[in-house]
């Protein structure tokens, strides 16, 4: 738990008593690459927290996907929107690789935020932190060029992204597998 | 402060003491247009509600406005990403009416989270809607059409619409008055 417990203090450093009940609900789990965390259709009744591993979150519209995210080592993982409304997901999430994931369920995390004034208050500095998240990837969408958003998943966690699929990372862009090369070479150039 | 008291009670429902405490720090402001409730570069550090106005949320990128968002009576209006981080804005928020909201300050704000849990507790449901709203508007800048996008503004107050200039309306669509004064004769004629 000292992971998981680390990445919280950093987010709000809890009491002896409401971490352990905090701790008393979060479950490890192992995944194999291409597991589904999330289908289209299903709501998502999880937060997650990623210890390592990879996984990307799209939508299938016409038989192509869309990946409008990645989630790295260290990083939240859930469709929150669906978590917070109770609404079936628009998006899947599928693992990349081998994973090892903390996952807390909304119906005990709700529990908690009843009993625990502190741990509500963790709630919403965890809905804070996934507002930044999902803000600085509406500016990225309309501001940034694919370049810059290039070397924004560049800057998240290079060693990650060097594993990913060009393919993969160009549906992110936006952009062509061509037009990814030339980025990418423009890059090692400089 | 009835319309205020309305609008939070569909969020939470204070208790009394809680709510008394609340609208202490709310301050109702009345503003002409084109006022500047924020600049770019300035630190947003508030949170309001809209009883009545029209605002727009924008960035200057080489002197063309982007306009990013617009907000209507009964929502909120802040840079909730420069609230939280205590960054500067990179974007502007300007009324284009006459307009009466209730402000809410950060400083204070903290203070209650301190003080009342359940005010902590608002903070975060309000932090949850801020969430759904930025989420929906990534994914209709992703999947959506000019076209469902000029809707999806129609469904949210098609009154309001009706007043804005529409170049700042093809501005938020990301496309030329040209193209949406088409999509306005094809919405009228179904």
């Amino acid at each position: 738990m000292e992971i998981i417990k680390i990445f919280f203090d950093k987010i709000l450093k809890l009491p002896e008593e409401e971490w352990l009940a905090f701790k008393e609900i979060i479950v490890k789990k192992k995944l194999p690459a291409n597991h589904y965390m999330l289908h289209e259709g299903e709501v998502c009744d999880f937060i997650a927290f990623i210890e390592y591993g990879l996984f990307r979150f799209f939508h299938n519209k016409a038989g192509t996907e869309f990946i409008t995210a990645f989630f790295f080592d260290n990083e939240f993982l859930s469709n929150y929107r669906s978590f917070l409304t109770g609404q079936p997901s628009k998006h899947a999430i599928v693992s990349l690789k081998d994973a090892s994931i903390y996952i807390i369920k909304k119906e005990k995390l709700n529990q908690l935020y009843d009993n625990y004034p502190l741990i509500d208050r963790l709630g919403r500095l965890m809905a804070e932190r996934l507002y930044l998240g999902v803000a600085n990837r509406l500016d990225s969408f309309i501001y940034a060029t694919p370049e810059e958003r290039y070397l924004e998943l560049l800057n998240r966690n290079s060693k990650l992204l060097s594993e990913l699929p060009q393919y993969m990372v160009a549906s992110y862009l936006g952009i062509s597998a061509e037009s990814l090369s030339r980025i990418r070479k423009r890059i090692s150039q400089t």
